[in-house]
């Protein structure tokens, strides 16, 4: 069942209530993988009242001490921001967060959707590791939800998604008729991977100054992050890197000594 | 505004800090009128603490003895059911619900969405007072929501029903119009310009062998064109190639000069 592809990733959560909210909310609409980022406070009484009944979700949740580690083999990274960015970022409502996260799942994907804390959210730093934003509408004057409310909107569309999705051939199936190998998307930590060999790449060049970065990595990132990049183009762009830091150096290259 | 003609009914919520969430969702979702009917515990500071900043309709609540005071005036009354009825009734998912209720008050009728105790819910001669239940699908062997979230879900429909009605620019969609600049899309011509610029950089730094060119270009091209590159960002990629020509060549630069 595609919906335990997608994990519910909390970072920085305060209030442990609010952790056992999102666990009854997860179980309610039928996922059950939950990450803790560095929690303030859990396991916890609160944390198991909340849940109502949702213990097992708060028993088999993975305990983290940084959002790298909690996107261990992701496809795809969504992150929840009530925010403006300067930087504008692809950005998707709670449906279209549902379907792209269900589409990635079905084709054997797995997916995060991340929330931040309380009261700050997602730092940028954070944002930039998500490939979309989601907004969950509301009123511009009041537009703070609770945390496990968000996630209830936010699994809720899933559920409602995954109904639509039932008894339909999925894309998985499609993609497997036409044997499209090389749509196999790289995963998150290969994606941060590329990120850095990247930036090395772009000081090596001189064309990044890292006293003076500007937007140009988180502007890279969203590129890169929303382009879907499979294995076999990761391999290309990790390709032209490596020989880049070659001529670079000025080391030879084979085409070169031939 | 439409919304302002829906009131959420809650009907003898045991706890305060289910009201109070109820009201944090509602202010959120852009609904402001909330009936309490015979509540065990109201006012509370638990109703406060969770309100979270709604205390304005904490404070406008109007409290009555029974669900006939409480649905004076209405035209449409919903009922929230989770369980399957011995009758059959109408019954709607959240987004019917949403549709329905918003077209009633949009002809200037009166909607009431009534959500029953945490544990026992609406009884069935309350339900018989409703013309539509309306079932949130949820996981068949998990399948009672919280109170707040529940409430949070059926106004979250409705606000994407009244932003789909308003034609307003959502949030998203004024992003796009204001901040984006930096999103207006490339031309065709200006995407085969960067093409040729990154194939002749491939072929400079010995990545790409015009003898053998095998499939590089076709990939980078399929990469590169679904991308939907914005003209800043292939600003940024041309003067990667441009660097990177440099460096192949050996040409100092500029920041390398200072």
């Amino acid at each position: 069942m595609s919906l335990q592809n997608i994990r519910v990733v909390l970072v920085n959560t305060s209030h442990a209530g609010n952790i056992g909210g999102a666990a009854r909310a997860m179980k309610n609409m039928g996922l059950s993988r939950l990450v803790l980022v560095d929690p303030e406070d859990f396991p916890s009484s609160d944390a198991v009242a909340r849940a109502s009944g949702a213990t097992d979700i708060l028993d088999a949740a993975q305990v983290v001490t940084t959002l790298e580690d909690a996107l261990v083999g992701c496809t795809l990274v969504l992150g929840t921001s009530a925010r403006d960015r300067r930087i504008p970022w692809p950005l998707l409502d709670p449906r279209e967060c549902a379907t792209a996260s269900l589409e990635q799942a079905q084709q054997g994907g797995e997916v995060a959707l991340v929330f931040g804390r309380e009261y700050a959210g997602l730092t940028n730093e954070e944002l930039q590791r998500c490939q979309f934003h989601v907004h969950i509408p509301s009123s511009p004057d009041f537009s703070s939800l609770n945390l496990a409310a968000a996630v209830q909107v936010l699994t809720y569309e899933l559920r409602m998604a995954w109904l639509a999705a039932q008894g339909k051939p999925t894309k998985m199936e499609k993609l497997e008729a036409t044997a499209m190998l090389d749509t196999q998307p790289v995963t998150m930590d290969e994606l941060e991977h590329y990120f850095g060999h990247l930036e090395q790449t772009l000081i090596e060049i001189g064309f990044l100054d890292p006293a003076k970065p500007r937007h140009l990595m988180p502007r890279l990132r969203r590129l890169y992050g929303r382009s879907g990049i499979s294995k076999l183009e990761m391999n290309i762009l990790r390709g032209i890197l490596t020989e880049t830091q070659k001529a670079a150096r000025g080391e030879p290259h084979k085409r070169r000594q031939e």
